[in-house]
């Protein structure tokens, strides 16, 4: 288990109206989940500007990095749409129409109005690269080698990472058990410490995370024991309740 | 206005929770919108897990890059809040029980069962810090230079946040104005790029970002025109609200 590949993903979030507070970015979190399933763990996100500067850094950084490069963002029609071009100057690339993304442009805008420049701009693609299927509307997504663009908006994302579900290698998907309890963290800090080195003592790859609250005036933490190894994560979480309970403190299976 | 000083932040997110998708970030929007009101411009965020070269090399990057540098996330009292010990690395300092933070923990927990061991671990802070006040639960955030260290949970980071207003030498805000078409973003985009340009062209920082929808059945879109300059943004929203409306189309102020 011990030598078991470990499959990695970065994730670049390019846009102002993230970093300027407007937007609430929601593809970190689905991009994640989606990972998971597919057995490469998120290691790191990095929220860039519209400028070209910071897209080539980030992108250069987290495709030499991880397994995989995806980044989500600036790639409609209008002109603060510059991530193909930012990522063809990252690969040393030109940017070309590809001829499928035309085809399928023209098809969507057959109905409406027709394929204008700025329309057609979102057929631009770095030389070389191939197209990810969008279910939701017209523009693809882009693949070149481990560097996968999608849209900025959610649920056309949704719909490319859909259309991406088992394609990509991965290994053993990350599991997490969650269990709960009415206690204040710091009053079992040192059972979780001692719970994760008893299980971590084989080799084995597991974590238990700690995420306290306060709720209708009570305090509370989830425990979430994450592992690749579905025994592993069972048998720590199994351990991890018994002593919960020999605390004589409530336990939530599941959580709280 | 050409050589205003621009100051900047990045926000390292710490946490295996985010990267996991368990959890949904709420401290880059509201870290965001609260730099904005100081003056200072989110510049780039990096969320990372729960591992001390991710958090140093990422505190690192972040804080030669930009005037300030926040971490949110893993200063509780468990195993896996690492935060102050990967700071105090990434700066080459000690890790030393804070007096004043000994005190107010020791104040908070008095009547919470007494100042454990694992509790004391939230008085630990890299060696030269001052600490930020928390006013809403007992543990204080932690300020060494440049660097600030802010809890995870989003409403302490938002207390934590309070307490900084006003502290932090800032420029100019940015200002934003937002207007909203029905109108296919594809559609006005040599628009917008003629509109951003004539704006720009007296060295004014104005930027437009489009911001498509699709809501009811029907294709619209916000603009968002941002300076730090309120007379060049309203001027250029202005030009652009007039030059929206010439197409014949549904314009909304304040956006849709």
């Amino acid at each position: 288990m011990g030598d078991e590949r470990i499959w990695t993903a970065g994730l670049v979030v390019i846009g102002d109206e993230i970093l300027s507070g407007r937007t609430q970015d929601r593809n970190i979190a689905q991009l994640a989940a989606w990972l998971n399933v597919q057995g490469i763990r998120l290691h790191e996100v990095r929220v860039v500007g519209d400028t070209t500067p910071a897209i080539v850094e980030a992108v250069n950084a987290l495709r030499s990095a991880c397994d995989y490069c995806f980044t989500t963002g600036g790639i409609g029609p209008t002109h603060d749409d510059i991530t193909v071009d930012a990522i063809a100057q990252a690969l040393g690339v030109g940017v070309v129409h590809h001829p499928a993304a035309m085809a399928i442009l023209k098809a969507y805008y057959a109905t409406r109005g027709g394929l204008s420049e700025a329309r057609a701009r979102m057929a631009r693609v770095p030389d070389g690269a191939a197209l990810i299927e969008n279910r939701v509307s017209g523009a693809p997504g882009i693949r070149i080698g481990n560097v996968f663009i999608m849209a900025g908006v959610p649920h056309i994302t949704a719909g490319m990472l859909d259309a991406l579900t088992g394609t990509l290698e991965g290994g053993r998907p990350v599991v997490s058990r969650t269990i709960g309890c009415w206690v204040a963290e710091s009053e079992v800090a040192d059972l979780l410490r001692a719970v994760e080195k008893a299980h971590r003592g084989g080799g084995a790859e597991v974590a238990i995370g700690s995420y306290p609250f306060f709720r209708d005036g009570r305090t509370g933490a989830n425990f979430v024991v994450r592992s690749p190894d579905p025994n592993a994560a069972d048998a720590c979480l199994a351990d991890l309740a018994a002593r919960l309970e020999a605390t004589g403190r409530e336990v939530v299976a599941d959580g709280i």
